[in-house]
């Protein structure tokens, strides 16, 4: 009883500051920062809750912060946390708050996930006597780039004492009014891997005086493909991809080296090292056939997602149970490619991470990561309020 | 005076003789017999030489022999030689004299080198009161098939106390009534491999339990593409096929292994040694890479054949001194990528290697080897001709 | 409590009769025949059933026939199929009842499932005034080998009039006294095709004229792995094997054509689509590459084998309720990549097919088509008593 | 015996004037331009040439120009020909008169052939009196980029008139007092090509819905191989080198292009319109097999070059028989590698083009077009002597 009415005080606060979400978040996307350089978007936020009754706490050696929310009432702690950081991306879209940095744009969505969890906090402070237990509002940097922020904000004690974290992502492709879950495996865990082949490089007639290192690369690319199509069970999930051959060279010169940028994904740790196994067999290989050398710098890094499946279960009845007006279908998505550093959190503390539908009103397709992303921003509002239902929910009931 | 005597005396003999030439030709097609294998050819031939007054002596281990002509005069010693040995072809031919042993056929010419030498050996043998020095026809086995039978042969001391070393090759690529030659290297020097890579069979279904060799051998020929491609200088010579690729097996499973044959080709004994290098190289990439062991096989045979300069100088201006009727066009035809043992002749005594072309007079294209090759037999006494002629210009002279 | 009682009095007939179960399946598997020449085999079982109160009728163009027990009472008609085709194989065991026919051999288990099928259909004959509606007996041949037995039956009207299919297969790879089951997509469905590559061939020294079919095969193989690799959705599954490669050929001759023959396994019949399109795609850009033409017989045969959800939870549940003292455990063992022909009767009949452990005590690796194939014969009372539990458990409740 | 003292009295001058070579080399050599913006090195070579007795005139769109030089007398017209631009080579050597140009180098030795000639120029026109016919000297921009400069000139008329043409290149491989040359085709024919593959970019973890450029482009290369491998006569000369493979990406993005920059040498024209027809082959076949489209803008330019073998013989004859002390071998060098616009100029006027040795004392290996490109000066002097004994020769005999 004092739950619902709890949940409609929250439900109806979010829905009068919808506006000032929409402000964050533009202001956030006109001013969009590089992973790991997230100085000016770590202040701005700091300055939101300066005059709020919270304590901020830097955690790691970046701009990753943590706001307390304690009710002082007993209960468990929830973590609830958002990332911050924008991509190496050129804005294609004309919007009167387009980016203002060259090569930088918020092209994921995270200045929503900033927006919707600031506004969301400040409510929750606001309601905090009438709340149990402690909320740990967790602002991440640079989850986009290898080693993420979320290790280092682990390192540093973020997770201490949470017993449950909650993360979400807006999603181009569900519906704006959609909620996707999954439970137990949800997110690829991926592996990085930066390979320079040296040879000899030498005068183009003369090919046999030089160790060709573009016929090494291109060699290693066909075999690569081997190891998804013949060493990884037909049952089971992987991805390997080149996603950079950097061979830039002249017509009339044979290349002394190359340097390729691979990416892999999984679904489980015991396929990780497979992948990774092979590769490396792979480069040797071709070490001994073309008489190059392999330097192979090979970054396992995010895990695989893991969503816990009563937390999870629990948080989505939830949700059902809420009934919001906004959200028209809660469905179970199946798991997604790409690959997420709430995958640390989750490793060790029991989450639920799941999809709040941004598609635009025409159904568009604005594929994240591209220069022309776009969502619709009623979808700020819905991930306020499922969150902040899930959090009523685990913390109150 | 005494010598154009004897060539005119010779060359009417020859012609005389035209369908004697033939009709062993014809016998010898019907009867062709597989390197190593030509016990019937060899007492067919012994057979003629039976009542004629020469001595007869077989060399080495096969079923090679000698056919000593001696003048009793001074003077040097030349080597004839003609190949015997026929092909694993069947014989699509319609023809009277068609190949009676199926699977085997005389597809190279053999028969017709035989025939010829035959018949111009009868003839000097009844002239040899009239000759200096000595003559030594050497009929040889197994030309077709590694070791080849002129190595047995040398081994055996075949060419002890010969001076010069005289064959010829009839060719379906050149005009009949033509005469080709060339200066030093002038056949390609062959090696020959058998490679087994041996993996891991499995169910087709389960891949990432095998070992595909059928995998490791497809990415090995894509790989070998290169020794030729990047390895050599272009302005040398190789070439590297791979001839027999056994993968048989069924739709449902991983082959645990394939073999390959493979033959490599070159004009400089360095660069046979650089191919095979490569080679090897590539082999032990691909047991690296894809799990499998390679079982490398390298047989280095045939060396390059190297006509001596001036040796065949001497022999090409006897032939065109000579003006004979049958002969229009004696040219310098360039290398031919073909390889022969008779290049074992040629390693250690002067030797002369010449072409005489056997095209049929519709100029149709019957490629030696194929199982429609078809020679014509005017080349027969063209051969005979001009390997008397040059035979006559070296001992006389 | 009928149903207990008849249960009860099944199981006893059937631990009687397990010695009558391995000895024809010690027959059965001295006498293996292909698929699609099961003639003495068929005969043999026929001659089973002859003295027996049953209705025996030939289904389809092959040796696959039907035995109808017709309990007289109402009731829901239930399929029983095994199939009783062997493998070309040539038995690498030492064993009385080893294979008596070359290069066949009962290599995958047939011959125990034909064993208890009679075994049980004899008892359910006995037993047939005390069931319900009816059992159709369905001994199939030829599942082994694309179109397979099934796909003929069925066009027959084999499944005419049927309710519900169950089928089971005995599996090395899991341990005597289990059963395996999964829901839904369960085996994967196949394609197979045969694809021939034809150039030109030629002298291997001559590579310039000829269009190496080797060359080209060895391609097509390492741009086919592309189709797992890339086309694919990792969370998919496929699998795509060349399993032949027939390149066969001497040294010295460049090859004018190959012949491959390749497996793909898939779990959608979307995904099916897309695997052909690309190999077709790939296909194409050999022939034009290398001037080849590819010649592409492509079979999209077996189904994905779907077990419908409600009728094999039914029978895994009756199978658990039972409480059979030989069956230690049953699980969950999720999808299987070999296919099944079984398939095509689950496609319009809700059908359930399941597993039963058999492999030998000592926990040997004797992989199912391998010549050293070998399963523990306690399996077959195994299959006979939960095929029969779960036939009853259907018909009876 | 006028010609002698001519040859005596030109060659003491050149002696005399060896400092002056070596300081106008070193200037160009610290002001080095780039092929086609060789603004201020035309400049200065014409400053040169102003207070001299002769006609300078432009001939072309670009920097090219030429000194003619007229005896006054009547014979023959002889162009000698010197190129003058540089490399986008960053210089590596540690000089007094290093490149001051950043990442641009006279890293193949035209500033020593411009150099020479100027001095060589100066001192004929200085004898112009004594001299027969005219000389044309040719000062040549932009050697090193395709279109080249010859080709230009030629078509603004420089050859018009011109009897016979002379060039050369001082050789970094040859010893310095060595003179290389060689008869009919000499230096290889090129062709360049830039590829462009476009796709489909994606995420890196969905593969099976992009179009993966880097993919296709790595099989592009290995397919690539053939051409030189299976395509050419083994008795012919090709080479196809990708020096610049741009696929310059990041690590979780699918690449949707990459750009590949390819070069091609012949020596038989008709050789080149195969590997021509073979690479347009392959694109094709990539586009079919991967989806993606292929820009190929290929770019047939240099010629062959052939030197005309009569005068090219009485050139090196005149040469030995001068006996310069400075030379001290005059060897026929084989065809070479690289290739050479001065092609152009030997395609319709009989031409000479040989080669002066100019490595270092020591032996260093200093391969043209490498940072650490380095000449021995004495070279220039030997080149100035042998291109004038050369000219004499052509002229006054």
């Amino acid at each position: 009883m004092i739950f619902m009415t709890l949940q409609t005080d929250l439900m109806a606060k979010l829905t009068a500051d919808q506006p000032e979400m929409v402000a964050i978040r533009r202001h956030l996307h006109a001013h969009p920062e590089l992973s790991f350089h997230e100085k000016a978007t770590a202040a701005y936020i700091k300055a939101f809750y300066q005059p709020l009754d919270c304590t901020v706490t830097d955690y790691g050696t970046g701009y990753g912060f943590v706001v307390e929310i304690d009710s002082g009432q007993p209960g468990p702690t929830l973590g609830l946390r958002a990332d911050f950081d924008a991509l190496a991306v050129q804005e294609d879209n004309d919007l009167p708050f387009k980016s203002q940095n060259p090569g930088v744009m918020h092209a994921c969505g995270h200045d929503a996930h900033t927006a919707y969890l600031m506004v969301l906090a400040k409510n929750l402070i606001a309601l905090k006597a009438r709340l149990k237990g402690r909320i740990r509002i967790i602002h991440q940097p640079a989850e986009e780039v290898s080693p993420g922020g979320a290790k280092d904000m682990l390192a540093a004690g973020v997770l201490t004492d949470v017993d449950r974290v909650l993360g979400l992502h807006v999603m181009t492709s569900m519906p704006t009014g959609s909620i996707g879950y999954h439970l137990n495996e949800t997110q690829t865990g991926r592996g990085n891997f930066t390979l320079t082949f040296t040879g000899k490089g030498g005068h183009a007639s003369m090919p046999h005086l030089s160790n060709d290192a573009i016929v090494a690369g291109a060699y290693f690319v066909t075999a690569l493909q081997t190891v998804v199509s013949r060493r990884i069970d037909p049952f089971d999930t992987a991805s390997v991809t080149i996603g950079s051959f950097d061979g830039v060279g002249s017509y009339n010169a044979i290349k002394k080296s190359v340097t390729l940028k691979g990416d892999v994904r999984i679904m489980k740790e015991s396929t990780r090292k497979v992948v990774r196994e092979h590769i490396e067999k792979i480069c040797h290989g071709i070490e001994t056939m073309f008489g190059v050398t392999a330097e192979l710098d090979y970054d396992d890094n995010y895990p695989v997602l893991v969503n816990e499946p009563k937390f999870t279960t629990q948080m989505i009845d939830s949700l059902k149970a809420a009934a919001l007006p906004e959200i028209n279908q809660i469905f179970d998505c199946g798991p997604q490619d790409p690959s997420e550093d709430f995958a640390y959190f989750a490793q060790n503390t029991p989450s639920c991470f799941f999809y709040v539908g941004c598609q635009t009103p025409d159904g568009g397709n604005h594929p994240h990561h591209s220069p022309d992303f776009m969502l619709n921003e009623a979808s700020l509002l819905i991930a306020a309020k499922a969150a902040g239902t899930a959090a009523l929910a685990y913390l109150c009931h």
